[in-house]
């Protein structure tokens, strides 16, 4: 089947896009190639002061048979040496004098080729001209994002509770963030087609829709793949871009099973775990609507300041252009090291990997809502949703059921929470209030926005997380926050 | 002597900075390092899932007694290990799973000590609640430096002539960059006086003085010592901060001596090399009115994307909250290398680097003039200024001695320009026409600017650089771009 090509979106770039004109110094650096000239134009150092040579770092060896997380020997049992050179290319690596050097803003070929290969055992690529650029993660895109898209006062689309930092992002440069119901399996289609199709005429229509479908960050929540279908048509009947940040993509798990006898250890085969993923909004975009964000920071390492956005080459443009006057590229270093790690592993080597982590992330989610079911009071005002995918698990908590919502906290969930918060604290163990993530720009058209889950008004949340402690460490905290519920309810 | 404390410039923020709140994540953080609570707070990877370890690099021994380019063998005679592990922390370096791990925005504490050390050796800081944060370059820190403080339709100030990536980013954003007139010492100070003292009452004053003191980017000159004295005064006068851009400060040289013979090849002492250095705006500042953009592109690679600002803490705090949203933090492994590169060198180690990069570019640039002396038609109609620092040389060319001025080129100097410019291409070199660095902000109040050097209208110029190529290459381009010149000007 010959593939369409992306179309042009450009009329929804901001005024600073539009303004962005490319420096006249691209337009002779083709010459930088041409042997008949002596290029005498950029401020390049020469790599010979580069003041470094064999870099050399162990990583462990796939499939990775003791686990992603055994710490490595050192020997050949269980590690590999990558090594990167400052001139020699061999074994896909990125040599330093390349590497460390001005130029590739859009990302080290070694570096670009994987991650290409990678998109497409992943995704589904339904147009042609999609392409691929190296990001410093997804927190530097998605702020460049807004950059590329919106003015001062114009709407967005978010989730009803979403990433504090992201939102936080879009308050500051003046972008209004509409908030969409949600539920467990996140962004409501029905709702989101009422909300657009009854959209003040006068107000001008979101350019955006931002949304982390996976592993939601903070409703733990994961958008079904029926409704990414549905919401897609959305877009493309209402004309907005949809930006999929999907940090935590890889760390979809086996499905919460209560019962432990139950539970099979049984490691997927890699054409399964491909099986097992989301289906993505990439996979659906039959014409560059879609800009999706992946990052290295869950997967490999958060000061990797590594990621890449994937969209149409058209739109991939306008990112390069705000990079070379900001983050100009990715680390060389970074980059050299984790294209070496990868081409080392191959493709099927990081499938082992990410595997890895699905299993790991699996066995954390169970010890954590295992712990929740055992010591929570078994009351309706109190409920666990296993999360599917990601770092984090919610408790709701119905508000009004604690003694003294209305003599004490003048039926205000919010002032539930704070007491909940103080009390949890002082018991010893730190989760987040849901309200630190709620989307809170302005509702035009003013529209009455449910509570996360139910649609009571009064449900408050709290945000955990088990990814960043020892299974002994999370189980002892759960049980500190279980007390600390139960005697805040008297229960 | 107590030093005072820096004044508080936050009236001259953006609206944007002004309205970034604090993440609410933020009020909790401190608890994280609190024995007493399991904190389940954090999207924090474990770092036994990093799947790095013993990360090794070699790097020359100081004092580099063969030259900084020198080969490495790979013996301890000239280099030495730098070496890294997970969890270890001697020899100052940063252990991997802190290094990759979230946190740390403002730099790794090992990195921030040694270039507030590196920092204290170079300038005379003279208020004490000073401070430096990690950036990923200059490039960047001057985008978010226009972020921080300017508003779409402010004003501020820079070289007629600058660094074209700098003017655009700032003409991105709807900032109007008023060209300041420079000669063959920079900014004239009783010019910028006059253009201040005659501002249009009416209009909005600028906000920042952007600037390139030493080896400018593209004009090769540096701003006089006596110059910044007068300029920090004019600048508290009319209330505007001052940006240093300093990417070549370290590429000062020997100052240029025709005869070769005359040439001495002595080494300095570090005290004679730290005396021979410009002083610095830093060094002036007694109330926190300076940002300094430092960075290490220039000095040990282009792809560390790592550099630093010293500003006053308060100014500093706005870069970490947009950092927070942007870039988060520089590359841990960029930032274990280097600080355990410079660590491991120590500071004398260090200025060894930076006194061997000094003779190096001293080389070159005697390369590159001697060439120019020996192959440029002797007229008054090209001059070149041999540069004390940087990477740039510029050829200035009165344009009006071409003998077509009048008849073919209808007295435009811009024509002749491209002229030359093509010609140069076809004649197998590359230099970048001056008028691609104009400053074209609009001058408001009108104002007439006169050309780089003499006051001349009919003067155009172009850059070339002696730092990308060998010197048989520049010696043998800078030959053909004085046969393009002979022919274009028929002599």
């Amino acid at each position: 089947m010959t593939l369409g090509e992306a179309k042009d979106f450009s009329y929804l770039y901001s005024d600073e896009t539009k303004a962005r004109k490319p420096s006249p110094l691209k337009t002779c650096i083709h010459l930088f190639q041409d042997p008949n000239i002596i290029f005498l134009g950029g401020g390049l150092p020469l790599s010979d002061y580069f003041p470094w040579d064999n870099l050399v770092v162990d990583s462990p060896l796939p499939p990775f048979a003791k686990g992603i997380g055994a710490p490595l020997t050192g020997t050949k049992e269980d590690s590999l040496k990558v090594s990167i050179k400052k001139q020699d290319q061999s074994n896909g690596t990125i040599p330093l004098a390349r590497g460390l050097q001005y130029g590739f803003t859009n990302g080290q070929p070694e570096l670009i080729k994987f991650l290409k290969e990678h998109n497409t055992i992943i995704h589904d690529m339904k147009y042609a001209d999609w392409d691929v650029i190296a990001t410093t993660g997804n927190t530097n895109a998605w702020e460049s994002t807004l950059r590329i898209f919106c003015n001062k006062g114009d709407v967005i689309l978010a989730e009803a509770h979403s990433f504090s930092s992201s939102l936080a992002s879009a308050e500051a440069q003046g972008v209004i963030v509409f908030p969409l119901p949600i539920d467990q399996n996140g962004i409501i289609p029905e709702k989101l087609e009422a909300i657009m199709d009854n959209w003040n005429p006068e107000a001008a229509k979101p350019k955006l829709l931002y949304t982390i479908p996976t592993g939601q960050n903070p409703t733990g929540t994961s958008l079904a793949d029926d409704r990414k279908e549905k919401i897609y048509r959305i877009a493309q009947k209402h004309d907005f871009i949809i930006v999929e940040d999907e940090p935590y993509y890889f760390l979809q798990m086996e499905p919460y099973i209560r019962d432990p006898k139950e539970r099979t250890a049984k490691k997927l085969t890699h054409e399964e775990f491909l099986k097992s993923l989301a289906k993505t909004f990439l996979s659906i975009d039959t014409e560059g609507r879609v800009i999706r964000l992946d990052s290295f920071s869950k997967v490999l390492a958060p000061a990797t300041r590594l990621g890449w956005i994937t969209a149409s080459k058209s739109i991939l443009q306008s990112y390069v252009y705000l990079h070379e006057m900001t983050i100009q590229a990715a680390s060389g270093f970074t980059q050299a090291l984790v294209a070496g790690t990868l081409n080392s592993w191959g493709q099927d080597g990081y499938l082992d990997w990410l595997l890895g982590l699905r299993h790991e992330y699996t066995l954390k989610r169970d010890n954590a809502i295992d712990a929740l079911h055992k010591y929570l009071p078994k009351t309706d005002a109190f409920v666990v949703n296993p999360p599917i995918a990601g770092m984090f698990f919610t408790v709701d908590i119905d508000a009004s059921a604690h003694p003294e919502f209305k003599a004490k906290y003048d039926s205000d969930p919010a002032q539930v929470e704070h007491a909940i918060y103080e009390k949890v604290i002082s018991s010893g163990v730190l989760v987040v209030p849901g309200s630190w993530f709620k989307t809170e720009g302005e509702t035009v058209p003013p529209q009455p926005v449910e509570s996360k889950m139910t649609g009571n008004r009064n449900e408050i949340f709290f945000r955990g997380t088990y990814a960043a402690v020892s299974p002994e460490k999370l189980t002892e905290g759960l049980k500190r926050l279980s007390i600390a519920l139960k005697e805040e309810f008297g229960l």
